[in-house]
């Protein structure tokens, strides 16, 4: 008898975690942990503007507004971020009013440095605004048309290097050149992913929970074939965004035998969305893996005021209970329910508090799950060849 | 030979037309479109608060939310429409930041009368400012809790009817009242709602778009479980979450079969998710619909300066063009892109402009949809069994 086939290897863990550190070499994400911050936290020292705006669009806005969303409230910024994203005319006339451009710092950035939004944004303002290099700055790559630009200008740049893909780049330049100018702790923020990278890559406690979700997922990828973040805090709205980017566009892809893969983000927030998603996980389809985000402390002793309101004296059980304390008794509701179902996989994330490593070490670890998965999966987690086709459409329209 | 079953019968256009206009005598959102306006335009006159606080969840805000964030911009409103749905405290400081408590009107909304989230936020709001008749209306069923507590201190009350449910409610009072209070044509509202109720109704051009469209969704549901919205405007990011809690919470049921079913609903924005989302709709799995929602005409001449920028003159296409133009190029494009694949169903719908009766046709459009899949489903497209598990599981917290 003879026998051949054309599948691929099984994967243990050990194997995957061999690929993993072996891709450590050539993809750039995984060591932004180690990078010398002092160019960042030196140039934010310099900026005088009050607001500052980051015209970007993707990977170039989605992990700073996560961070920037998450912490704005509590951190009492000095500065303002804000993030021109869209073509949309109207969105694009709304965030600029109340902003007074005169005194806006401009921050211009994209990879490729040719992105149609970002540079139709940038051109618009020039339209509104003088542009020049005492309130523009660039971060691209080292080699783009963007940088060339900004180099006749004499601006000042900062680079995203070629390894790193956009949508991993929140620890870059691209991230933590912002949030270091509106007065976040940036040494911080790489702490947080700092600690989880070391947890990984010491085959601490992240190793072992990271590739045991991550093989779940891709094992029951057909059965389940949505993933719901399920996020406690209205807070992590942003996260939630940058989580659909990273998961949705890492692992939507052809595989090596040729079939198209996928697993498919959803990003929602509790206690609201018990009131329109919660139903479905619930009572639907059986094609759902959960995961509760929870924040064990918000820091802030805002109480249910101890009142009787005449009528409603059944609901006098919640006087005086802290608003942080009830978001989370109503996540573990919600995870006591889904566990009573009994078929729909649930897992569940603590973080601590509302500070900066709590919320870089939650995007460090997802970055990892991704890249965790799409080794299990047989795909490239960092190219992105199913949205090209659409940009040499749009550019042939205006051939015509 | 003896043959018999226990299937349900099979379901002609007709059968479910039928069942449509007989369910139209017993639930009332169909039949909205009809009502007086009057009082509503009548209160909205009286008030002189600058700011409108809505305290609701779920149903009771997120209609108004779509209406209000696809029209504020462009009708220039006086005054300001604030929504406070949350417990995370962290969420409630920020959004009452930057209001004059002493010049706001509340409206608080709630079907039941006694939702946990809205009267813990109401009564927090207590603490904060004196509630009276004078700046607090209530909307809520006529014969609950909420509604007995305002009727002891002679506080203006707006009905939900029984027979409309709460993600079904946005052209009720639950709508209607802080929109018109706010500045907007509430009689054009129901005048878009009411031409797509006569189209369908009278078997004009909806009766057969949507009943294919329902068919499809349904025929198609266990290979593609995910329907994708993907509108082209951030001014419709609050249609999209309606969408989500009207979708997902009216078709994620245990059907008449006793089997888990759903079609699982993900609003996306255009041309921002080109740059997350659509990379996995191009590549991944072949389990998505995908229904992109254009706006004809934005209404504003914002242009892309006609301006070189050194380096960057291979994008001086762009020159001139106005951003309406090129977001809908963008759409065009994305469009031409999935068709080309031949294998992802989509379609298109295009709303003619920025106006009261292009958005409140589109969700009237969306209702009619959904109790058209549910009815194709075998479910009940108005009840939310699946979550009531979770709200005794947090009620018997609090006997602990």
């Amino acid at each position: 008898m003879n026998y051949s086939d054309n599948y691929n290897p099984s994967l243990s863990d050990t194997k995957i975690f061999n690929d993993i550190v072996k891709e450590k070499e050539s993809i750039g994400y995984y060591n932004l942990v180690n990078q010398d911050t002092t160019p960042f936290k030196k140039y934010a020292k310099t900026v005088k503007q009050k607001d500052v705006v980051v015209i970007g669009i993707g990977g170039s806005t989605l992990g700073t507004y996560a961070i920037y969303k998450f912490l704005k409230h509590s951190k009492k910024l000095k500065k303002k971020l804000h993030f021109l994203e869209t073509t949309d005319p109207i969105d694009i006339e709304a965030k600029l009013e109340g902003i007074n451009l005169e005194d806006t710092l401009f921050i211009i950035i994209s990879k490729s440095g040719t992105t149609v939004e970002t540079i139709s944004i940038f051109k618009y303002i020039n339209s509104l605004v003088k542009i020049d290099k005492s309130n523009t700055v660039v971060v691209t790559e080292f080699d783009s048309k963007l940088n060339a630009y900004a180099q006749i200008h004499q601006m000042r740049r900062f680079e995203i290097p070629k390894d790193v893909g956009g949508r991993f780049s929140v620890f870059s330049a691209v991230g933590l050149l912002p949030l270091a100018i509106v007065g976040i702790n940036i040494d911080d923020i790489l702490a947080g992913a700092r600690k989880m990278h070391d947890s990984f890559f010491s085959k601490g406690t992240s190793y072992s929970t990271l590739l045991k979700k991550a093989r779940f997922f891709v094992e029951y990828k057909n059965k389940f074939n949505i993933n719901v973040l399920f996020s406690y805090s209205s807070r992590l709205e942003g996260f939630n965004k940058w989580y659909i980017q990273l998961w949705g566009e890492s692992l939507g892809k052809i595989d090596v035998n040729n079939s198209h893969q996928g697993l498919t983000p959803i990003g929602i927030v509790g206690p609201i969305d018990q009131h329109s998603f919660l139903q479905l996980v619930i009572q639907g389809k059986r094609d759902k893996t959960l995961t509760v985000v929870k924040v064990k402390d918000f820091e802030k002793p805002l109480k249910i005021a101890p009142i009787t309101l005449e009528g409603l004296e059944e609901l006098d059980y919640l006087n005086d209970l802290e608003f942080s304390k009830l978001i989370n008794m109503q996540a573990d509701a919600t995870i006591e329910a889904i566990n009573n179902e009994k078929d729909i996989p649930c897992d569940v994330i603590t973080i601590d508090s509302v500070c900066e490593s709590a919320i870089s070490g939650l995007m460090y670890e997802y970055e990892l799950l991704t890249s965790l998965c799409a080794k299990f999966m047989y795909i490239d987690a960092y190219n992105q060849p199913g949205v090209e086709s659409g940009k040499i459409i749009l550019k042939n329209k205006f051939k015509k």
